[in-house]
């Protein structure tokens, strides 16, 4: 065997960092056993099926657990040729940039946005102007304006990529006025929405709001869906939700025909992780986790940064984004956060203009309990108030 | 549940027709028992690092061992930055069009090549150029004209697509010396060899060829693996063996980035697989079953068809590759062998002008045993002697 050590996983542990970066799950988190016994079961039940090329749309018995999970958990089930499977939200956000973009055109991205979703844009060959979001989400007010203005210049705009449900990296939902107001607009100026919807399990005071594909008319909204955060991000499972045009066109891509399904193993997995129970209860048990996780660290800003700094409490998701005392720059004071053992995402990173957002930064809570997250903010506190002194 | 019956796999069975059209492996073939020990040892040892985000180049366990195996299956061993683990070859091609090709480029296609891949390319804004290959491969000298014609109206080529040894749909394979004026060629016009080398496993007379990628100086091939036909299709895992430069491309796309290892779970399954020695076990078995497959289908071409039709006996892989009498047509010729029961791939479907290849049709003889292939032989026969009379 070749001697070099090679990486297994992605996260990269730094000696001494409580490492608030990453928008990773606690290892301890993932349920090794049931998985375990889901594959088993999978090869079980659909023998060499799971192995063999896979319906280009995704496994059957997944598509028809999903459109009643989503029943459940959003304002109304998908109908089954409604849904592709993907190889998780990345991959089908790639995917969705190939075949529903033309070289030189517009797309929109709410600004401060998931910066990895940028970088899948920038591998393709269109232009990113960024929308504002606020404290309640996409201001959709600018996004008309931004509309006209590219309009009136002879510019095409083909996508809208925005999280409107426990937002990466601000941890806020767009409201409801706004969202209906979102998808009339994009109905009317017939853009299409990107809506990238990861978080929805992970909701932790009641229910996630209604997703914007539940809300649109078809063919205006393409929602992504995952089982990264719900589940586990090694699957490489996830999902597209859209009208039959659009799902059709994904499922006989190119990419798709010759393939097969793009997880079709991992996908099989899942669905018998969720036809056993396991799903519904590894959902709820991640939403207790998290719950706690998030109040630590909300309470922990509280004591050691009231006053000072600003934060947004998240209803769900993964992210706490914080905004500095005035003449603090979260990149300059990365360094010194690091020093004292802790670390972050600067805000500058979640825009396209990288002038913007430099006051802010993005604290993710899944990866750590209660008392780690406690310890970093109080590291963290140090840092800032090493700064303002 | 939703009561819809929703498809499992991509195959669809027909009744009473053996159907040469699928490259799809014999279920039979397929390891389900291996595949369950492996994804239990996968879980038992990596415990959640086998479901957290993997290392975006795909898991180092796997990629040590490949990069051993490839210096037992190919005329030299890649190193381990040079490799990144794919979920499938269709998804490694569609990377390779997305980051290797701006818009309006020209891409080259060995012609007759594999169908779906025109259809990846075809979701890529890239204008798609045929150069021919005979029986014995991609002719090199219409390569260097083509490439001069081009030039001179002005037009960029990025990449030539080829399948060089056990050739999709063909069977054949590229000498020697053709291979190395192949790569010399690219070498001196820039030009990226994408290598599609997803039936190297499946040798029945010996050694497969030295790759390209093996031939050739850093930078000029990029070679497209998979473990779809040495093992499973469904675990949707592959690889891409290149220069440093073009995978670190690769691995720090956004794609990647944002999702780590695009096929973790299923890749770190591959890697116990492998390293138990049931890899190795299983391609021998397959090579075995294949080999008598193909004898027996060129033993029934040679019984029924011996001086109507022609046909090159393939070294590997799935396929033959079969001339009609001069005055037949494939494509109206199929329904005529589907009224016999049996079916295959036109031969025009390979090519991307539609008027060539109308007198060639493509068998494929994974998927059935060999008296069942003969069976299909002597339908056939019917059908062409049908019509030739």
């Amino acid at each position: 065997m070749t001697k070099t050590r090679l990486p297994v996983g992605q996260f990269v542990a730094r000696d001494g960092i409580i490492d608030l970066g990453w928008g990773h799950p606690d290892p301890d988190l993932l349920p090794v056993d049931g998985i375990r016994r889901a594959s088993a079961r999978a090869l079980d039940r659909y023998g060499p099926d799971a192995l063999n090329y896979g319906y280009p749309a995704g496994p059957g018995p997944l598509i028809a657990w999903l459109c009643d999970r989503l029943g459940e958990v959003d304002a109304r089930p998908p109908t089954p040729d409604g849904v592709v499977v993907t190889a998780g939200n990345s991959q089908g956000l790639d995917q969705v940039a190939t075949l529903l973009t033309a070289p030189g055109e517009v797309v929109l991205v709410e600004s401060p946005t998931y910066y990895l979703a940028l970088r899948i844009f920038r591998d393709h060959p269109v232009e990113l102007t960024p929308v504002a979001a606020d404290h309640h989400g996409l201001r959709v007010d600018v996004l008309a304006d931004t509309l006209s203005r590219l309009r009136r210049r002879g510019r095409r705009v083909s996508l809208l990529y925005t999280v409107p449900t426990f937002n990466n990296p601000m941890g806020v939902s767009l409201g409801a006025e706004r969202r209906q107001r979102l998808v009339d607009l994009a109905a009317e100026e017939q853009i299409t929405i990107v809506e990238d919807d990861v978080y929805r399990e992970l909701s932790y005071d009641g229910r996630a709001p209604a997703s914007l594909w539940s809300l649109a008319p078809p063919g205006v909204v393409v929602r992504l869906g995952s089982f990264a955060k719900s589940l586990a991000p090694g699957l490489r499972t996830g999902y597209i939700t859209s009208d039959p045009a659009t799902t059709t066109r994904i499922r006989d891509s190119g990419l798709l025909d010759s393939g097969g399904g793009i997880s079709h193993f991992a996908a099989l997995v899942v669905a018998e992780f969720a036809a056993s129970g396991d799903y519904a209860r590894n959902v709820e048990r991640l939403r207790a986790a998290y719950r706690a996780r998030r109040d630590a660290l909300i309470s922990a800003l509280s004591d050691r940064l009231e006053g000072r700094a600003h934060w947004l409490p998240p209803a769900g998701g993964y992210f706490v984004w914080l905004t500095l005392p005035l003449g603090q720059d979260a990149a300059a004071l990365l360094p010194l956060a690091e020093s004292e053992g802790t670390s972050y995402v600067p805000g500058a990173n979640f825009y396209t203009r990288p002038s913007d957002g430099h006051r802010s930064l993005r604290l993710a809570f899944s990866r750590y309990p209660e008392e780690t997250l406690t310890e970093a903010v109080r590291r963290l506190a140090v840092a800032v108030g090493g700064v303002s002194d």
